[in-house]
């Protein structure tokens, strides 16, 4: 046998790039569990996945599809803003990590952030930052990441 | 007499859009004070302002100028994420805010900060956010932010 285990776990969840028909796998729902989100129109879902698109490399959502039920069940973003300090440098943000609160446990998480942190590296950023509650700080720490600051907020809504 | 000492100084401090001649203007000099930003050459502002430029209301940094001395005195920018969540919502992401240290204590810190978050709400977003030290939280608090959760980090370089 070459195939161990893990690599067979590896291989049942890869971590790949948004499609428009994830939305019929329940991304949305998935989303659901990190904050407000009601139901999207296939037309605004689509509209909006064009526009992400449209960023190419700039703006890359990324999800974890559990072939064996055809659901979307881990997923991130990560966006990366042009700077003029830092020597013309570039920042990779990372945005919306979620888990389904079923498939906990099987570190999907950390190849949500292995691939997104991958990314930012391979477009040239020199740093890639997060937000994110205070018990999530464990969580991000073991994937090499280190608290800098605070994160202010002002709602319009 | 019409126009006041304070709507005077408004008007002799306003905040506008960076253009390409405010390079000579002090403009990276002003972001070193922030951060490390070696000397950038004339060709590589413009490629980098091309590139902010093109993603039009969606990346955009303002300046005040000092008139008087025909130097950029503060800076501040803001760019916006197209999400899925929050009903395909949108975030402004407010950046690299600076004020000259010769020009303290004239509220354009404050003008920087109205100017940029007034640019995401023109935009749609259902918020805007920053992160800063926890000395900063303070003066983010009297624009109208409260602080929400940590940034953590992970550098590359």
């Amino acid at each position: 046998m070459q195939a161990s285990n893990s690599s067979s776990e590896d291989q049942k969840f890869l971590v790949r790039r948004l499609q428009i028909s994830d939305k019929s796998k329940g991304f949305i729902e998935l989303l659901r569990q990190l904050t407000v989100c009601d139901s999207v129109s296939d037309n605004d879902f689509e509209d909006r996945f064009h526009e992400i698109s449209s960023l190419g490399a700039y703006h890359v959502i990324c999800v974890i599809e559990d072939e064996s039920s055809g659901k979307i069940i881990a997923t991130g973003s990560v966006f990366i803003e042009n700077k003029f300090l830092r020597n013309c440098g570039k920042v990779g943000h990372i945005e919306d990590v979620v888990v389904d609160s079923n498939a906990r446990g099987m570190q999907l998480g950390k190849k949500v952030i292995a691939f997104l942190t991958d990314h930012a590296r391979s477009m040239g950023c020199y740093k890639v930052i997060l937000d994110c509650s205070l018990e999530n700080r464990a969580f991000y720490e073991k994937c090499g990441f280190k608290q800098k600051e605070i994160q202010m907020v002002k709602y319009f809504v």
